[in-house]
């Protein structure tokens, strides 16, 4: 297992972190100023940026961009619905090559509006995803697939757990696709080791903290920071290490408390806990 | 399966419904008023009103009792606190017995104060319940695990599948042991259908019914009426009764929305529900 407690290198800020106090800019220079290694933009920044100087700004700052977020969102009523989804996800990848980003986050999407079909909206999902790759393998964009919480399969991604992430896997195979395991989402489940030994070093293409606080007031927007809350991080870290992982450790916290504090005090606060605690 | 169109006799009262408008014995007026066939009720709503006095009532009722709520929260940070989570688990069953409760319906728990480790949690789980059985086996008294929703996992019950549940069955044996079923907690898993299945009929010991609503305001008190969200309830009914399940459609809704209604406009409301949705 790496040794972090001097590194900020391996650190990479996902923008949701500061997404309320700073722009795309300020992210970068904030990241250099404390010395961390990467970042993770979610497409509303780099739109707000326009993607050409948002990726002029980031590859003249020599951070590693860990991922894109997101593409997914595939399942839908009707056929215009899927081809609007498809459309935009390609543009996704699109983004993700001018950022040089290493991977494209997938949240898959729920059931569409009046469903119950959860089943229906898991096909759709392997369709779309399977779609997807013909236009990101050549583009050499991996796309990888982010099991959300079960609490989210509703409305936000109907792929849950990391052997649906893998089972999709095997069914698309390999080449150009993977999976992010974000902690908050996975950390509950019993099978969590066996299935990070059957991903592989291959499949696990993004690591993702924060933390589960007790009590969670808020389903989307109650993240912790880690070492706040009540997930093993550096237990789970150990296991997807133990199968070769190598790439950043990404923070991810979407918080209406943090968003209300100073970003830099949360930018020191990342660099304390990733060195301590992840 | 069965035809619950001009049903009312399968459809049972869970008490957290009506908790705030109702004390025990105007639950059980109500349940007579309406013709619904059985009740569960919460142990908080049985020591209002005293174990005597509410076995009375519910006896003369004629009510069948589908269970009884909750045993449980079994993982403590020390050997006291499991022995004193072990006694009271015995005075429920104790309670069950006096109320004819058809189960005594188990909420197992989560993580001790200040731990990060759901893998000991467990087995302090299925620890405490296998010590739990040593009484209520000869009190004949089954247990009904019931697995709750991934986002309980860290403060209410560290068993979120029914994978989970029934593997606890194979350790303990099912001898005065199984499940509860809830669709509100395992709506989303893939692997329900056949969970079930492995699970039978011996093991399903209740079905309880409630309804994911889009959005979910609150962790636990935004539950939806059946039919206000996204839930296959149907077909997850199809899928106990698949198996033989021949008991009662419990249902149990904890919301803030429901609790400022008047309690009688709720029966009605399930009654339809239960003919018409479940």
């Amino acid at each position: 297992m790496r040794d972090l407690s001097d590194d900020k290198s391996l650190l990479s800020l996902n923008t949701a972190t500061v997404r309320e106090q700073w722009n795309l800019r300020e992210m970068v220079e904030g990241c250099l100023r404390h010395g961390i290694g990467g970042i993770s933009p979610w497409r509303d920044k780099v739109q707000e940026c326009g993607v050409d100087e948002a990726a002029r700004l980031i590859a003249d700052s020599g951070l590693a961009v860990s991922g894109l977020c997101r593409g997914g969102m595939f399942p839908a009523a009707d056929a215009a619905g899927r081809r609007a989804a498809l459309d935009d996800n390609r543009r996704a990848v699109d983004e993700a090559v001018a950022l040089g980003a290493e991977c494209l986050v997938l949240v898959v999407g729920g059931l569409p509006d009046g469903s119950r079909d959860i089943a229906g909206a898991r096909q759709q999902v392997e369709d779309g995803i399977g779609a997807l790759l013909e236009y990101s393998r050549p583009a050499g964009v991996p796309l990888a697939i982010e099991p959300l919480h079960p609490m989210y399969a509703a409305d936000r991604a109907c792929i849950n757990t990391m052997a649906q992430a893998n089972d999709v896997c095997d069914v698309l195979g390999d080449d150009g696709l993977g999976i992010a395991l974000d902690v908050y989402h996975v950390w509950w489940d019993p099978d969590l080791a066996a299935e990070i030994t059957r991903a592989g070093k291959e499949r696990i293409l993004a690591f993702h903290v924060c933390d589960w606080l007790v009590p969670t007031n808020d389903l989307l927007l109650d993240r912790g920071m880690p070492g706040d809350g009540v997930i093993d991080i550096r237990g789970i870290r150990g296991l997807v290490e133990g199968v070769g992982y190598d790439g950043h450790c990404e923070v991810e916290i979407l918080s209406t408390r943090w968003w209300a504090e100073d970003p830099n005090l949360i930018m020191q606060t990342l660099i304390e806990r990733h060195q301590s605690v992840v």
